[in-house]
């Protein structure tokens, strides 16, 4: 067994100092107390920290390399759902044992997904227990371009970029609910292990888009999240909600769950004028994400009126909807 | 059981509101994907992160106000001896169950503590799992003044803040190592769980010290951290080394063990030139906190020295300890 020190060493200190430096004057990294850290000039740090925890947000047979990678995309998630650029991040985990091969593996997952963003480790903690990884993650953001979940206007459009439900289905295969051919099961596995995060829209949609957030509890529950911050009210289209050729091969009634319901999308859901459509389309078609336009915010129309979502289908019926974010203390 | 999202609110978020707002134009708090958050003018962030995990860093029956001190006290230590100025946390932590008595005595902890020190919370994760908490921490200091551990200069006094060894003896109590009257007892319980970190010490020494360090691991191993990084020896004097009357009162064999290789004291271990010493001790005076002088620093004298501690004893005699820092993958 490693002792603490010369794990750190091994799988993570020696590889942060290794990665590309684009540290300001007065950077510190690991190995001090704390790490020192900048904003850019004219800019402020966002800040998001995320826990995950086996049993719960991945299976205790997930392969490390994919955990390593997910573990910090759920995090860059969020600095994408802000218009914020990646600088760094600090990594704090308990683990049962020390064993070198798993370990091998998740930095591996972790330090490709952080060297493709220029994302630098630049702290941490790491104890015995049961496996938990805690990362929270810094990007860089001029202020006036932060993607606030309390920026809707009445009338926006509301966008979502690549598909959703996926990951729900997968997990749905993994646990036995519905089943799927190899090649659509390798999709849905891909996309609840390995999410992308849409970093780089974020970054083209500032100064188009006004509110946005990362979907990883279910539409249904996030884009309540902006509704309520922005004390609005949303009319989504439930049929146009974006999903995979693969998820269209599952019945209709598992769709929709998993696309408004399934979390672990790791999509951004945003709002933009209406006047703003074709920026929005030609930011995703600059960094190739698909974007759906998926229905419409509107004020609040009596001081009775809650932040709501009123769901239609295609032909613009109304839809009686029962569906929940994924909340971690009410597990399905 | 109440939901995540309630939980959040109820215990942390309102609270994390209702704290007095010392936040610049632009800044974010909870509610968002992230929070924002600036350095004061010509300062960095210092950033740590800790994570606390149950059966390892706290018994399961440890009262959970002082859990919510305890946990938030050791991320403040982190920016003590780097000489910054507490801004903010954000905190993530998996709880079995959302007891509601459980959470209100751990928040009245965790809150006592970030007001005393005008730390906001300002964003946070929360889920089901095993017990623990993984907090960082955010702090403000100009670069040229940070406390780092690669400073020390040969010639340098070794300082301790405090005293040392009282947590560890704690520990011994509750394992039944040893045993204490009811007073130490409770000296010693009150060490482990409710350390100070020494922040207005921390902020005193700017300018004055030149390396530092928090004792979280037992000093012959973390002195060791100074000495790597600073590429130095150490003369320490063991018997020098400031502990309790109550620690006085047991055996000098257990007082020798805690106070060099006990852990969990979160006092200041720091080197400062001889010139400096009439000002170290009116900076301890100035905030009220005693500071010992154990040792001095020096130079290698060849080039296969390696970085070590050399003890002694109160006589100048040479020890040959066999002592152990606090490795939590080696846990004893």
């Amino acid at each position: 067994m490693l002792s603490e020190f010369a794990l750190i060493d091994r799988f993570f200190a020696r590889r942060a100092a290794a990665a590309p430096s684009r540290t300001a004057e007065g950077e510190l990294g690991i190995g001090d107390d704390c790490a020192l850290l900048a904003p850019r000039p004219g800019e402020m740090l966002a800040i998001s920290t995320d826990m995950l925890v086996e049993g719960r947000h991945f299976f205790p047979d997930i392969d490390p390399e994919a955990l390593g990678h997910k573990a910090l995309a759920v995090n860059l998630s969020d600095l994408a759902a802000m218009g914020a650029r990646p600088q760094a991040f600090t990594l704090a985990f308990s683990l049962p044992t020390a064993d070198e091969a798993w370990l091998t593996a998740f930095s591996d997952g972790l330090f490709a997904l952080a060297e493709r963003y220029g994302c630098d480790l630049i702290g941490g903690d790491t104890t015995g227990g049961p496996l938990n990884l805690c990362i929270t993650v810094f990007g860089s953001v001029r202020p006036q371009d932060a993607l606030r979940r309390d920026a809707a206007q009445p009338g926006d459009d509301i966008w979502i970029s690549g598909t959703l439900g996926d990951a729900r289905a997968g997990l749905g295969v993994q646990r036995g609910e519905w089943s799927a051919d190899a090649n659509d099961t390798a999709t849905f596995r891909r996309a609840l292990e390995r999410p992308e995060p849409r970093i780089v829209l974020g970054l083209a949609l500032r100064g188009i888009a006004h509110a946005a957030l990362d979907l990883s509890d279910g539409l249904a529950g996030d884009l309540l999240h902006i509704l309520e911050r922005s004390e609005m009210q949303a009319t989504v289209d439930a049929d146009a909600v974006p999903r995979s050729t693969a998820l269209r091969r599952l019945p209709p009634e598992i769709q929709r769950r998993c696309t408004l319901a399934g979390g672990d999308d790791y999509e951004l859901c945003f709002t933009a004028p209406v006047t703003a459509r074709a920026a929005v389309e030609a930011a995703g078609r600059e960094v190739n994400v698909p974007v759906t336009r998926i229905g419409t915010i509107s004020a609040l129309q009596t001081a009775a009126d809650r932040p709501a979502i009123g769901w239609r289908d295609a032909a613009g019926a109304p839809l009686t909807l029962t569906l929940q974010g994924f909340d971690h203390f009410h597990a399905d």
